[in-house]
């Protein structure tokens, strides 16, 4: 099956080495909708803090239309004050100018760097060759990468449509996105508020469940473009579970590349008040910095797991706790199970599950990732 | 100045090797409170999984008096059910025959791995050996280690009476204390009321400010013992002054003492509506890995920093956010100052302070830690 922002018809796509990345290597990427429709919707970082392309493409993606979509890596365009959202405007209107659509109808998106001003020289001359296209999805897909170690593209096939997309993230998952960026595409023919609800509903169970390392980024966007070029008008459920495909693909993706992951986790809290207090109860403990390293060391140290969920905003019985690790008993009633030290936790897969003991219906999952000493070097070593 | 629990008048102390640790190092501590007076008052963990020995301290102590602490290091008795429950007041209860007391004016702490019965035939012939007193204060303070590289002891000198104390504690620092366990001792005349305001006072602005990592102990506990042996009656001013100092004391030594430490931070926020918005924005950065990363790389990366506040629940004005590292603005209307890259952290001591732009009057500080390959290392092969 083809993969990526090409997979759908009707798509092209730029790519360029501006010179923005230290490393020499492609930075500049530029999705464009060739029509006949040019629906879209996004979803953007709960950061207050946001960088100046997210406030931009926030503000134009708001009537439900985009032509297309320039990105760039090494510079995040984020705390540059009024500079910085003059440079993210400039950015959508030259690649506009190139393309002969309206500057409105481009979205920008930046990775890289916090506080560093754009090098606008260098970031104008990209979008002046990005913008000649004909660059293959993956090329895009490359452009956009920062400390990923691989690119990242899916492709779902629909009855007679095709949904593509790319996407970046390895570090800094948390709710509400992550450092990530993703542009999705599809030649289906659905209208923007279509488009809207599938988004939110796939974020909410895949990108929003990510939570590496409990921070979260300035500049996530995640961004989906419709043209009709198929013809073809999916039911909602159809774009839903498309959208959902597409999306659980790349957060599995991006949990695999996080920055230093040895381990792949993915906590599930259940007997719970609520969902919300579930998924407050599983976050609480994939923050936790002593439960991480001990999944690092493939130690089955459930202790861990009971001082943190203790710390939860959600009702639990204190004594009535229970956990498994990979489906096997550690902990039941809050006290140690048979055999629960000698739990194998060597795999790269941990799945963890706590039952908080009230009798609630309430449950939810985090996937998250152990703390290495390479998470450590990369996010030392590294400005981000 | 003598320090220790022995630094007033009036008290015993006990120490001896059980075998509860693995390492064969002394683990279990005792101090008696040898009168006039009996009076005390203790502070304990929020965790609402909350250890053996927290509970039967929590509810013998409320009558505000205390004849003894006894303390073993190795097991933290947590999460081990209602045999936890008995065994923590068989050591009381053990403990108060062979001083001739009662078993509910003996409180108990235990530290170490959670979730392990305790070995209480060691237990029993480790009281046995420990309420032969005669240890000096640092013995004491020696058995109650655990990754503690060095023993952590106090000592104030009043106008006429003394306070003393131990402490123990290095990680899951966290608010609303840590795995640390701290015992003082003061031959001023004082009441338990006097006591308890004291160490809420001292507490909330010292071990509730360390936060090293997010997590917080089932077993964490502070308690004052008062015998009035000096015969001097100082003023609860006196007193909280006194209680304030030695818990500064013992927190500066946990912290520079905490899991792999190269860096001590201390992050201060001001310009936030309240005082409770200004923590909250405190604690958000100090949590923040990414943040802790760069700390530890020396790395004045203020841009991480604004990515984590960015996430905190407290009103900012996202424009108007300024940054010091060092009393140095590295950023100011949340954009980048001069020189912001060539700040010099290269010390042990970081200083952060950050503005939220709200005007308003709130301010707070926390102190925390860089996150350092040690720390992964501690904590992945360690388990505790």
């Amino acid at each position: 099956m083809t993969i990526g922002v090409l997979a759908a018809q009707g798509f092209a796509a730029g790519a360029t080495t501006a010179g923005i990345k230290p490393s020499g290597k492609s930075d500049m990427a530029l999705v464009v909708n060739e029509g006949p429709e040019f629906n879209a919707a996004g979803v953007f970082t709960r950061n207050r803090v946001k960088a100046a392309p997210v406030k931009w493409s926030q503000k134009i993606i708001a009537d439900g239309s985009l032509h297309a979509l320039v990105i760039n890596a090494g510079n995040a365009n984020a705390c540059n004050g009024a500079q910085g959202d003059e440079d993210a405007q400039a950015m959508a209107e030259a690649t506009a100018q190139a393309l002969g659509v309206d500057g409105t109808d481009v979205a920008v998106c930046s990775t890289g760097l916090i506080g560093e001003p754009m090098p606008m020289d260098k970031v104008l001359a990209g979008i002046e060759s990005v913008t000649k296209l004909g660059a293959a999805g993956n090329d895009a897909a490359m452009a956009i990468m920062t400390t990923d170690t691989v690119s990242k593209e899916v492709g779902v096939e629909g009855n007679g449509w095709t949904l593509g997309g790319m996407g970046k993230g390895v570090g800094m998952m948390a709710p509400n996105l992550a450092t990530m960026l993703v542009c999705l595409t599809t030649d289906a023919k659905v209208t923007p508020k279509a488009l809207r609800a599938a988004l939110e509903a796939a974020s909410a169970v895949t990108f929003n469940t990510l939570d590496v390392d409990g921070s979260t980024s300035t500049n996530d966007t995640v961004i989906i473009m419709a043209n009709g070029a198929s013809g073809v008008e999916p039911t909602q459920e159809e774009l839903n579970a498309a959208v959902l495909e597409a999306c659980a693909g790349l957060a599995d993706m991006m949990q695999a590349d996080a920055e230093g992951v040895t381990k792949r986790v993915k906590i599930t809290v259940e007997g719970a008040d609520s969902d919300a207090e579930a998924l407050n109860a599983a976050r609480t403990i994939g923050r936790d910095n002593l439960f991480k390293c001990a999944m690092f060391g493939s130690d089955p140290n459930w202790g861990r797991v009971l001082a943190a969920v203790g710390m939860a905003d959600a009702a639990m019985e204190p004594e009535k706790i229970s956990v498994f690790f990979n489906d096997q008993p550690v902990c039941v009633n809050s006290t140690s199970a048979p055999g629960a030290r000698d739990v194998d936790l060597s795999g790269e897969d941990i799945d963890v599950r706590v039952d908080l003991g009230t009798g609630g219906p309430g449950s939810a999952f985090v996937r998250t990732t152990d703390l290495s000493h390479a998470y450590v070097e990369i996010n030392s070593a590294y400005s981000s």
